[in-house]
């Protein structure tokens, strides 16, 4: 039995988290989920490493929401260097899952990419951990989760 | 008995600290509280990780309010950071509350802003600390500490 | 027998990861090969780590292909400090192969760029494992990876 | 008997190190000097370090004075990050003294700025030592070093 | 006996090395010399790491040329910040010594200053290892290396 962590705040304006763990039940079975609920991006960090040593977590999926200000974008750095750093202190993939509010137009279209996107790194999250040949299959295919993939490009 | 951390400044234009204690005591019962001040935002993060290591924080409110310079957010970026990495060093919280100069419409405002942002961060504090589950009933709800909260998106 | 690792991503509009194998194989015996694919370059610095510390790596090369967008520089920016940060804490080579979508004119030439880079340093990858004083014999003169080299400046 | 670190630059314009010291003698006593300097800003971090635990100070006061290019922001913005990871390292307050070649109009006020930013923040270092408590008096008053205060604002 | 490292790179347009070694051998005696190669500047940090804890170097200097675009200011930003990361984890200085393309005009006045600035931070080198009060009686006396000195300001 493994043990998936989900990180996420009370500042997105959507439950990332629910869906993601919507979309980890769907994808298959053996593991339980830890949740952590924190204010915003920046306490992301900790809250993971803590999923990770304290609880447990052999992988963590970290979702949030970051303001449209240039202010907020700093946040968002500052958040995803510390994600990168708690991995690299405990050697576990935490998977950033961040929607910026200027990625959408309106409320509606917000929400439909944050829930795609939650969605489809929660699928990622899953592969790592228990099938992780399957992304090596798709290894420079052009891959995207929110938005419709890209595709390869062809010399 | 748990002990909670105010780390605050001499720069800061308004008693961030004070507002955070006396918002922690009408919160509830059950912890003390260290206070440390420091002349300015990028001496933070030691003493954060100096009331955690040898005063036996269990948590810590960090406050401060940069100045509206180029110069400025720069320096809290760099306290943000450190900030964060203070936290991976402990397993800790250290909640960030920072009040940038540029925020507010003139001095009144800038103290308002303060003073609510402190307080409404401290019960962020009091809730990680005492009743974690209050903050995941809350995610995704799209909450804002200082200003009004933004609500969350429906799809 | 050395280990050589091999980060690379689903995001990249081509498998850079291939090339770098096929090209390494080109250059000579002594060593086997680890693959590693994750969903985006932030994911390659814990990935490598993995791979020098859990999976024997003597050296790995990180191979991946952000976005055209502000974002995604910032991705790029932070993806570089971890593999960085990742190799000083493992004192082993991490070399990071990436190429920015805005690079190349056109699909056809950002698969060219993609290909040539990724082939031209995994030769230094085999060079700094088996040969570093060819690197020396070399120092200074501009070479390039992926375009022409500039060559060296005379005084 | 408590030491007192003084790190500073050759590149600087202005000997702030005499001016720090100079200051922290007529501060009080309890206390010795040591005195490490290094070429230029980014050198300043691991000499903190070193004063620290290779010559046992308590305290380091660091200072130095960037160029006023794009490229000397950048300079100042890493030494600044290294001087926040240095204090994390070493549990040991590291009080950054830097002038920007672009605070003052000319070279006079240049020199009479690094003098008196230099002598404040050398007060500053003697407080945090040797008493703390007159700092928490001061919290959130707006203080300065080098220009004028700002004062505190007022709801 | 002491050991001085020499790190550099293929990618610079100039043979730095070379300039710093043969300047070290006219500085003085006492020291022999380890010279590591690498392709570019972030590939410095772990090469001076390397040099310093398994090739036993007591000091490092570490030259590069980065590029004119965006893009290689990044590069020199972020192996600037693992070079003095790597200083932090070993108490060891390593003397940056980079030289950026649009700092000078056309290739002759390039090589002309990269090897200026490589030739007096060797001599930096070789001052903070056998003789530091020299660069104390220096201090703040506005130094510059490949450029002329700016000089001191008074009050």
């Amino acid at each position: 039995m493994k043990t998936i962590g989900v990180a996420d705040t009370t500042f997105a304006r959507f439950d990332m988290g629910h869906a993601a763990i919507d979309e980890l039940e769907r994808s298959g079975t053996g593991f339980r989920i830890e949740r952590y609920t924190v204010p915003g991006v920046k306490d992301l960090p900790v809250a993971c490493k803590k999923l990770i040593e304290e609880r447990g977590c052999d992988i963590v999926i970290a979702l949030g929401m970051p303001g449209p200000m240039e202010k907020d974008r700093m946040c968002a750095h500052e958040a995803s260097t510390g994600l990168i750093r708690a991995q690299l202190m405990t050697n576990r993939h935490i998977i950033e899952v961040f929607v910026h509010a200027d990625e959408a137009e309106g409320d509606k279209e917000l929400a439909f990419l944050a829930d795609r996107r939650a969605r489809e790194h929660a699928v990622n999250v899953y592969d790592l951990l228990f099938r992780p040949e399957s992304l090596t299959r798709r290894a420079g295919t052009g891959l995207r989760q929110g938005f419709d993939d890209e595709g390869p490009v062809i010399r």
